[in-house]
This record gives C-alpha cells, sequence and structure tokens, in this order.
C-alpha cells in the first residue's frame, strides 16, 4: 500500500475533488464523491471504478480497517483540517474516494424478462432520490430513469441517503420525459403514472407485466401531456385529512405492491 | 386583533418560547412550537389549543394572510433578529405558534371498530419518525404508541415532518413497550412485528382484523423477548443486495398492505 502525503492545499486532486461537490465537476470529469468509510467499502466491494482514496491523519492514525486495504493500493493522506474542506458533511468521516460515474444505456435498464423500471420525473430533494433508490433495488426494480430537473443523483447528499444502493442499480439520467416513456413503448413496457387524483388503486392494475413506474415532482402532479401518454394512472387511496405522501414513500407503497404481486402465487385477501 | 410588540430579550414569552426546543422544556409546560404559516394554519384549521402567536416584524410588514386572523385574537411581534433566535430552522419562516400538546389515553386508540394501531419503539430519527406520523394518517391509523426511547413526537423537526398530520392522529407517548403488548392484547388486537429476519411476508397475513404493527430501531431488530409476546412476525421481502429499507418505508409498505386488504373486495394477484 503506497501512502502519499498531500500538504500543499493548491494539489491538482484537492482541486479535482472539490470540484466534485457541483454538478458541472461531476458531469464534466464523469467522476464523483464517495465519503464515509462505510460508503467508500460498499463502493470497492461493489467493484466501482474507484480512481482515488484519500483520508485525513487522524483516520490513518486510528488504523485503516482491513475491508479497506485489501482493495486499494495507493493512498493520498492530508491533515484533518484540509480533509474537512474535502467533504461535504460536518461530521467526521475521515475518509473518501473518487470513482467514475457508471455510465449505463437504456437497453440494460429495459432488457430483462420482467422488467420493473422506475421513472423519477423531476425530483428535487436529495434526500428522497436517494431513499427511492435503495427502495427501488430492494424491490428488484432493474434500473432507474431520471428525467431532466430531477437532482443529480451523484450529488453527495444522494449518495448517502441511497446507502450503497447507487452502485448496483443501473441508473439513465438526464433524458427528455417524452423520449423515456416513447422509449417505453417501443420496448413494450406498460407504463403506470402514479397520481394522487388518479381513480384507480395501485393494486387494482396488473404489476406482474413488464412494467415502467413514473412517480412526478414533489407536491406536483403530472401535466396532462403525460398522462395521456400513460396506459394507466394509479392512486394511493389516503384519509381524506392528508394532502399528499413524500415521494419515496408514494414510490416505495406502489414498488412492494409490484412485488406483492409478482411473489404471491395465492390471491392475498379474502383468506 | 390585539397586536403586542415585544421589545426585550428578557420577555418571559420569549424564554417561554425557546425553552420548548428541548424535550424537557416542552415536557415541563406540556406546551409545544408550530413554526410557519403552513403548519400554524393547519393547525389552528384543526382546531389546536393555539396559545400565543408570534410574528417578526418582515412577515406583519409583508401582510397576514386571510386565513391568519379570522382565528388569532393576539399577535405579539418582535424584530427579525429576536425571532430567529425562537425557531430552530435557518428559513425566514416568520411566524410561530405555541400550541398545547394533546393528550390521548390508549382507549382513543384502540377504541375503535377496526383499530390499526402503529407501534414505534426506539425511533431515533426525527425525520423518520414525522414521517411515519404523516403516512399512519394517510393509511387511516387510528393512532400511534411510541415507546420510551423513542424521539419526541413534539420535536421540531418531527412536527415539520409530519406536515400537519401530527394535529390529526391520536398520538400515546413515553410507555413501556412491555407495557403497550400487554395492553395491545388486553384490547384484543392482533399484534404484528415487522421484522427483517422474519420468514413471512407481510401480505400473507391477515391485516384486516383489529392490528397493531410494531416498528422497532432503524438497523436494529427486536430483542427476542418482544419477538415471542408478538402474535405473528413478518418481513418485507427484499432484493439480497440490500442490507435494510429505511424504518419509515417499512412502515408505509406495510401500512398500506393493511390498507389494499381492508379495502380490496377481490383477491389482487392472479387476476
Amino acid at each position: 500500500l503506497k501512502i502519499t502525503p498531500i500538504t500543499s492545499p493548491a494539489n491538482p486532486l484537492l482541486k479535482k475533488i472539490r470540484g466534485l461537490h457541483q454538478r458541472s465537476g461531476r458531469e464534466k470529469s464523469g467522476l464523483f464523491l464517495i465519503e464515509g468509510a462505510k460508503l467508500v467499502n460498499e463502493a470497492l466491494k461493489k467493484g466501482l471504478a474507484v480512481k482515488e482514496v484519500v483520508v485525513s491523519e487522524s483516520f490513518l492514525k486510528a488504523g485503516l480497517g482491513a475491508s479497506h486495504t485489501s482493495d486499494i493500493s495507493a493512498l493520498f493522506v492530508v491533515d484533518d483540517k484540509q480533509f474537512q474542506s474535502l467533504v461535504t458533511t460536518e461530521g467526521p468521516c475521515g475518509i473518501l474516494a473518487v470513482a467514475q460515474t457508471p455510465v449505463h444505456d437504456l437497453e440494460k435498464v429495459f432488457g430483462h424478462k420482467s422488467p420493473l423500471v422506475v421513472i423519477a420525473h423531476g425530483i428535487q430533494d436529495p434526500g428522497n432520490l436517494g431513499t427511492m433508490i435503495r427502495t427501488a433495488l430492494a424491490a428488484r426494480a432493474t434500473g432507474m430513469i431520471l428525467t431532466k430537473g430531477t437532482v443529480d443523483p451523484h450529488n453527495p447528499k444522494v449518495v448517502r441517503s441511497a446507502a450503497g444502493a447507487l452502485f448496483s442499480l443501473p441508473l439513465v439520467c438526464n433524458l427528455d420525459v417524452e423520449q423515456v416513456i416513447s422509449s417505453v413503448k417501443a420496448h413494450g413496457l406498460s407504463m403506470v403514472a402514479c397520481e394522487p387524483a388518479a381513480a384507480v388503486p395501485f393494486w387494482q392494475v396488473d404489476l406482474t407485466v413488464p412494467l415502467a413506474l413514473l412517480f412526478g415532482n414533489e407536491g406536483q402532479g403530472f401535466p396532462g401531456s403525460i398522462l395521456k401518454m400513460a396506459d394507466k394512472t394509479v392512486c394511493i387511496p389516503m384519509h381524506e385529512e392528508t394532502e399528499s405522501l413524500n415521494v419515496a414513500i408514494s414510490a416505495a407503497i406502489v414498488l412492494f405492491g409490484a412485488v406483492q404481486q409478482r411473489l404471491s402465487a395465492v390471491p392475498t385477501t379474502n383468506p
């Protein structure tokens, strides 16, 4: 294990890392930032293309877990204060990795025997998007498509809240929603939009077919032009005093509605 | 509408309000803090016992919405800097209310024809608890019980993330989990614990019966002593690469599994 100390704040690697705090820096370089031991380990375990690993002096002194060192061939060390300027969290995480952003195409997401694709349209909150990614993987989704106007999935807050699922679930980003919907149809998937104003509960439609589930911007429904293109629109029946559900919660409910239908061999009600 | 300016930082009302930032202050006074126009309006609409309403000078100058003034008989005004010391968020919310903490007993939570009760055991994250409260109301839960060691539901962060549901859903707090389970059984409810290691998926048990759903501390399962007392333990079947789901997500999935069973007249699978 080669350990290289970095002392100059103007060091190009440190500048590159700080550039990854912004979406523009991530998009230009095709790299993103992974912060904290748990996530760095997860990324190494999943075989992500990790470019550089940087630790703080304290972290190095406290001793690297065996799990790190086995997969890392080179390590950069900076002092604790400098390290803090490289990460986006306040806490003492002590280790970060720069990794190559995985690039997937729509074929990867659709090309399954029984595709279950989540389309996130205009989701703004990084925590919500991260939770949706984590939940989509748990529900055995085959991939996720993010339309233009959705928060960058390699935003450090999304990376954190996705809790490693980001390293496993194929994502395709930055597409026009109309383009996505055409592609969904061209691949023979049923397009189901989840919309509070819909009349049909999600459990009344067949979610076992090749399926794309569309979830929209928090608080807003979809424009009519999008709803018209969906094969079906479904709702989550709610207590009348509830205005709406958090979009990550809505996605989880409908996704596991699909899991239930897909894994159930017997009817689930009227037992 | 009587408007009273407050200029002294030592004013007893301001001291009282700052005391409500801490759990001890809330528990001693039986009061809690509601921050922001949307939530204050919601509290007034739901008939919560609002004691005092305080606004910042800028908020007053910008003009109170008609919705406020109709339900408020007296208003206190402080300068903007002072106001900022009274609230727990950074943003410019401009209005806060001090309200009496609603007190409910277990009879209120259980005393329904078809009770659906959520038991939150040791939930630590305020955002998760707030989301659980919001989702429980949406799923027509009849109430929620919080065991000792669970975050205070009147913590300002919980109040925010519950998005008004806190003002409608009966909550009972600070009970021993053993005491809660005995009471659940004494009232004839079926006690279902949600636990990642369980063998039976949630959709394979009858959730239409009088029901208490137990959700545990994020990341940890339940001790065997609690599992032994449950009538059933259920899991959410997940992709093997997923360690766990967020507790608010888990609660939403199982709660709407119950909604599905309760509202479905026909089998939902094998259509």
